[in-house]
């Protein structure tokens, strides 16, 4: 069975983004610092072409994360800073032409726009018909393999209400942002109930990985 | 130095208690989950006059946390459910005549209230004039050693936001609680700065240990 796989890093307050996302701040004030731990691996230069990073032990949850993964759901605000309607089809995601996917992403968002091939086996699917038809779609897309949900905190928290996730493996960065975008947030215990299966000590985070009884 | 110590557990959304606290719910409604990680421990069952238990890899870290405190800093809801000022002096803890703490406890509370002595070392002393006011009480207490910050969230909160906190070792349990008393509220991420020391993968935890840049 093809899983719904989150993971997704956090500060130690529980925020997936800082306050006041923008064009110019895609992660919000101090968003950026959250992945501080990922920007110096070899696994990130890789994905970025480049060249040396190191290896540490963050590197195997980063490869076990992208393991077995064939389509990826992601909020609108996470593909881009673009709010309403779609004025045009200039806004193609963060990544440039050849995003760090290699596989279909599927964007929620409630103004419907046509698909958006990029390089590289990236293709942006934009689905407007809630959370429950994206991943119908992703998992038919993904053809036996898992789905990655990538976030942000709105989707994510959706979804975990809707009880559709298999798995969250959480990074908890060393930091405080005290404002943006809450993880977590509005769920109901009664309805959740996690198993810890790991957690890994990395240079500057924590990665905690949870199993979700069905 | 005598430094203040928070070690608190937490669920992945971030709350030290559920909600509703009351005399038969003394951590709120779900909140006694949270420990369940500690209570197979042999160093619980010791601090209860018990034989057995497990050891495991959370057992070093209870053993870490306990070293080299001399007094302990609560909030009033965490010492009992009383609200508003004491009708009487009836009510003496969670804990029985013998409370696990064997040194001075500082409880913050708006209302005065006479010194209790308890068995054992333990005394409570209950402090009118704010957080400043019993830290250093607790300093001086602690002759040398550290001062723990038990709990709970609001008084955990206002430390970590005058920035008196030297150290935050917190236990992270596969639980969501939805609702209650949420820890790292309210605080600023430029005044905030945390290094990340160890985390530590335990059977149904994780403890995560941070420095605070002073």
């Amino acid at each position: 069975m093809s899983k719904l796989r989150l993971s997704i890093t956090m500060s130690l307050d529980g925020y997936a983004a800082g306050p006041d996302q923008s064009e110019e701040n895609p992660l919000g004030v101090g968003g950026m610092e959250l992945h501080e731990w990922f920007f110096p691996l070899k696994a990130f230069r890789e994905m970025h072409g480049e060249e040396g990073g190191e290896v540490n032990a963050s590197s195997a949850v980063v490869e076990e994360r992208r393991a077995d993964i064939g389509a990826t759901i992601m909020g609108r605000n996470m593909f881009g800073p673009v709010r309403g309607p779609w004025p045009d089809e200039s806004w193609r995601g963060w990544w440039g032409e050849d995003p760090p996917y290699h596989h279909p992403v599927f964007v929620l968002t409630h103004h419907p726009r046509e698909p958006l091939e990029m390089q590289g086996g990236t293709t942006f699917r934009f689905v407007s018909d809630g959370i429950a038809s994206a991943l119908s779609q992703a998992k038919d897309a993904a053809r036996g393999r898992d789905v990655w949900l990538a976030g942000g905190a709105s989707v994510v928290n959706q979804y975990l209400a809707a009880r559709l996730v298999d798995e969250i493996d959480v990074s908890i960065a060393p930091l405080i942002l005290g404002a943006g975008a809450r993880l977590f947030e509005g769920l109901d215990r009664r309805t959740l109930k996690l198993g810890q299966i790991r957690s890994v000590d990395a240079p500057g985070v924590t990665h905690i990985k949870y199993e979700l009884a069905r």
